[in-house]
């Protein structure tokens, strides 16, 4: 189980034939929970100058929630349904995909009883199309008429969010909070167009597909202070892993907190503290399954970089070897060619030291203080180290306190034939 | 011909037994010319933090080739011929790296009777392995043996360099200055590592494999002088290519003068200028080569982007589109996925109305002021210009003055198959 399992919601997935395939494309996550200063909701977007339509109207709920702590207003007109579609992004597509997705909402809001924009939108597929909204708007009876709590609920959902994923993504995760067990659960979806630089509502925009991660909990938080973990969260998940180095222009992170578990979590707190663990815990989990099945990928490998000035400049290294395709073949056909990592850091913009400059694969150090390590390359360790389907990285480039971590995946001739015929 | 077709060159290319391959590895490019103020050298670097030895020294070499203008001293003391060896770039090898280049140059000095730092070395193969000397001095004989000018020598230089590429490279240009026929000859590599960002060592760093372009004229021109005219050429053609985004630490365009054709040529004058247009035509001529050759290319593209705040604004979103592994993988399929083309240009770090962006791939605009034409998806001039050689993209972001354009290559099963397996 995953998004139903917290206290307080109800999910569905069905087939609108937006899909060609048609698989199930439409999704729905609905608060069942009553509305109250517990009940809250949070979000980050890409930072794609290009977004969706989707996300021009989340914006706007964002900041609506946000606000409602300062009114005191107890968040009553926050977002309490999330509805999803795949196989057009809505994006791209103007004013008229503004529209087109207002128009879903209303169909939704009418058949829920509650106000347009309580419901957020969400859309991923092909670019540059308007959505099919009759088909969205003639599928709202069934889906709703599916809701339902439990894992064949959780698992219809995780379905018809999917694109190009070959297995479905879900997360569920507990923490104690002043003596209740709180629950947080989550479905979500790559496969392409992943590199994601979720922004940062509660604070300045961190450095960071269509990935979608939809997460709820029945922890009792309110918006902002849920908004605060949910950036912490996706900086140290989403933002950390990358198929194809293309921030896509849907890519959303958002989470509904029911407030039925548990005393109230206020920032700050030790109680915040653990919840906040757990819940960047659960996007981990998450964006590790999403790079794991990047499209076409046989492989993972995560690059840490060491000893830069700041962490800031660590992530920029980091991010340009991960994202370089000579590394990702490099990986993909097991070859230590460990001068295309080095090099790659060294294209970053950053200034270092080669003679300080040090990498490890696995257990085996293979350069150190500029210098190659010849006796490296016949280390039996190595291949195996190259062999295992997380490959691992150390690459130190001096004294600095800046540390930071990626995780990329390999590139494979799957890559390229999943990608060149997508849309005809 | 190209390299010996300028009055006062010779070229050789010889086997050295670098290349597992056996190939032609060592190449020797020497200016036979008297030294004088119109016999010059200029070279251009990459900007990776780490480089080659071979680098590490040119850039000394640079140095004083550009102060020997302020010594008045006639460029004495500048490079005269160029060391090339394919196989092995003799980078990330530290210290004994740089001896062991100096000791290949002195070998050559030797036998040229000229001082050591008269050779500029230049590697480029596998990183992070020490340079076989030993083998590269044993050929130095049969290399200076083999020194000659006309076609067989251009063409033997042309193919000891190759590494990946697929065929050799080369150009040629006259040019009238004060009723003289200047001739400028290059030979030219690629076809892996290919983005080069060349510094600029007569103005400010410009906005950005190994490739390798020498390029000889008997043009009358100091140092400093062909320096600048060598940066604007360079940033206008080699910065302009991406084959994988990816740097090399060997990246290096250098050129030699003989002198003996033709007036002397002073910066900033009209003679000045036909030299350059005609320099950069060259190197445009070169870059296109490379870029056509991309490992595993079967076709490029050209995405203009214009109505920016600035072109360093168009350059960077230019730059993001040709480097998109969805983009590359949709020229491959020809596939007219334009929303991964305008979503690129969204993740370059620079804000534009999505409302004012129009894109045409080809005479067809498939997308106007923020919104998707569908009549251009059965235009049947869409499939034409996809499928032509060069798909060529306009993207208009604004109304600004900012204008720059790039060229990439598509993504095919054939890159990932050359690098997956390439040390090993």
């Amino acid at each position: 189980m995953s998004i139903t399992r917290p206290k307080g919601f109800v999910a569905a997935g069905v087939k609108a034939g937006i899909k060609p395939s048609g698989k199930p494309d439409l999704a729905l996550i609905v608060r069942t929970a009553p509305d109250g200063p517990g009940a809250a909701f949070a979000a980050t977007f890409t930072t794609n100058v290009i977004v969706g339509a989707p996300i021009e109207i989340a914006l706007g709920q964002r900041a609506a929630a946000l606000a409602a702590r300062v009114n005191a207003s107890g968040a009553v007109h926050a977002v309490k349904a999330f509805l999803i579609n795949a196989g057009n992004s809505n994006s791209a597509t103007g004013q008229q995909g503004v529209r087109d997705a207002h128009e879903c909402m209303a169909a939704l809001a009418t058949a829920l009883n509650c106000e347009r924009d309580r419901v957020m939108p969400s859309s991923t597929g092909v670019i540059g199309r308007l959505l099919p909204t009759a088909k969205i708007v003639d599928a709202v009876p069934a889906l709703v008429q599916a809701l339902a709590s439990g894992p064949q609920a959780d698992a219809s959902a995780a379905a018809a969010i999917m694109t190009t994923d070959l297995v479905p993504k879900a997360a569920f995760a507990e923490v104690v909070i002043g003596g209740a067990k709180v629950s947080i659960g989550a479905i979500a979806k790559g496969s392409g167009m992943i590199a994601p630089r979720l922004d940062s509502a509660s604070g300045p925009p961190p450095p960071s597909a269509t990935m979608l991660a939809f997460i709820t909990t029945d922890a009792a938080i309110d918006s902002p202070t849920l908004q605060t973990a949910l950036d912490a969260a996706c900086g140290a998940s989403f933002n950390r892993i990358s198929v194809d180095n293309h921030p896509s222009c849907s890519d959303t992170a958002a989470i509904l907190s029911s407030g039925l578990v548990g005393p109230p979590i206020r920032a700050s707190t030790r109680e915040f503290a653990a919840f906040a663990a757990a819940l960047q815990a659960l996007c981990e989990d998450l964006a590790e399954q999403i790079v794991t099945d990047g499209e076409g990928a046989t492989r993972t490998f995560r690059v840490v970089v060491e000893g830069a000035a700041t962490d800031a400049d660590a992530e920029r290294m980091a991010r340009e070897v991960v994202n370089s395709p000579l590394v990702k073949c490099a990986i993909h056909g097991r070859d230590p060619n460990w001068g295309r990592i080095v090099t790659a850091a060294g294209n970053a913009g950053v200034r270092f030291d080669p003679l300080q400059a040090s990498l490890a694969i696995g257990p085996v150090v293979v350069y150190r203080s500029g210098v190659p390590l010849p006796e490296a390359l016949v280390d039996p360790r190595l291949p195996v180290a190259m062999a295992s389907k997380r490959v691992d990285c150390v690459l130190r480039v001096g004294t600095g306190p800046g540390r930071a971590w990626m995780i990329g995946c390999d590139l494979s001739a799957q890559y390229v034939s999943i990608n060149a015929d997508y849309t005809t």
